[in-house]
């Protein structure tokens, strides 16, 4: 059992959970707790670190992860170490290093009947996880995101997803504006959920091939982003407040589209 | 100026942050940063707490706030006392203690044409906020809660409500289930979000009195209050998540009830 905080699994764990750098060096992520790990497809975990206490634990036993994952990369640590690297207040005792799976802008394009979300630095990682669980749910066929987007492997952003994040592909665009033109050649229609859109997002046929465009929590979309979308959608609002919130702003547009292809396509 | 924490003054707004009791027995909550501060409606406001940096600043001054709160209920407190109550990572140096105002479930049941938010033991703070948001945006006429739902006036919801707290009525409901009940003889029809449910939300009529029945994030609705609705209503998902998040499910039918009401009703 590992009891010292600077041993070099801990170590890298602890780095996988707090910088980006780490993640893009290694190409692996840390995914915290029971939830996530149990979600994890095990060809995809480098390692997994238990706590004493979990490794005893009746969950872990009557899982059988640990018939599907070598034991050498089975590493049992001490609970003050464990909860020393741990990104949440009550860990549970598990933690994976889980490799990432990378797909390409380019690829997510050529989806049959493509079902796309655009994000544009979306900064909260709660949204951004939340955007990719409602995606899963919907049945879109990608996430695409501005590098200016929060870092998908944030472990806030991994815990929000509950899962999702394993089976929604996704990929970062240097140029979110050439993606929206390669996607507009390709038959996509892009549209911008947009403030001074005059027409109202239920007013679209969705039944094709669709990509929707959300901006940043408070500033929204660059002009220049919303300028390259076929159509600028409203989602009227009654009230004083000043905007939805993102993630149901995505849940809106999406589930609308949900609506039009199981009325129209089936 | 305001220089110890021991102040009267300073030890009621940090209570009023931290203790829901302290709230319920002076019918006051704590409301904390400019944006919320700004969209309180000034004759709510009881005191102003304002660090020395704020009460300079020119945001303040240009805002005219200062003018339509008498200046015996303003405090200026010194940066250490303000960062030792304040509940945010950032504190921006301005907090005010606002009036409660009370709705009952029965006047809330009143309104015309309907569009009702029942909550059933929702936890998430920033789940409940948003929810509040988004109805305003729907043009909701009303939210009410279960007794076990997390507390309206806790300073995490204040604050994702970004305003709409002030502006979206609500209630607390010692028994929801004759909330329900009442609401159906008035000519409510009850909804009840729920996995187990056969028919798709888009099966159904929301133009006239409606009421959307959410349950707790992990567990749903008991089976008792889903079974006291006019009808389950299942929001169809793809893939292998487990549910969609609490506000998100609100979000998708309030706004398939805006859409009929828009495209029917005018």
């Amino acid at each position: 059992m590992i009891t010292s905080t600077s041993n070099k699994q801990v170590k890298h764990m602890k780095a996988l959970l707090g910088s980006a750098k780490e993640r893009t060096s290694s190409g692996c992520f840390a995914a915290e707790g029971w939830r996530m790990v149990s979600e994890t497809p095990p060809a995809r975990i480098r390692t997994l670190l238990l706590s004493e206490h979990f490794a005893d634990s009746r969950t872990l036993r009557e899982s059988g992860l640990l018939e599907k994952v070598p034991a050498d990369r089975v590493f049992e640590v001490s609970g003050r170490v464990f909860d020393a690297i741990s990104d949440t207040k009550t860990p549970q005792g598990i933690m994976a290093e889980v490799e990432m799976e990378n797909y390409t802008a380019e690829y997510l394009l050529k989806a049959e009947n493509a079902m796309l979300v655009f994000l544009e630095n979306l900064q909260d990682p709660g949204n951004l996880g939340t955007i990719v669980r409602t995606a899963e749910c919907a049945g879109a066929t990608g996430i695409i995101m501005s590098r200016g987007t929060a870092d998908i492997y944030n472990p806030k952003v991994v815990r929000s997803t509950m899962g999702s994040l394993y089976r929604m592909p996704f990929a970062y665009a240097e140029d979110l504006q050439a993606v929206i033109r390669e996607a507009r050649q390709r038959g996509i229609r892009v549209y911008a959920a947009h403030l001074g859109a005059s027409g109202a997002y239920t007013d679209q046929d969705y039944t094709g091939p669709s990509a929707f465009l959300i901006g940043n929590e408070g500033r929204g979309l660059t002009e220049e982003t919303a300028a390259a979308a076929d159509e600028k959608i409203l989602i009227p609002m009654a009230g004083q407040a000043e905007s939805l919130n993102a993630a149901v702003s995505a849940a809106i547009l999406l589930y609308e589209a949900v609506r039009q292809r199981t009325l129209y396509l089936k």
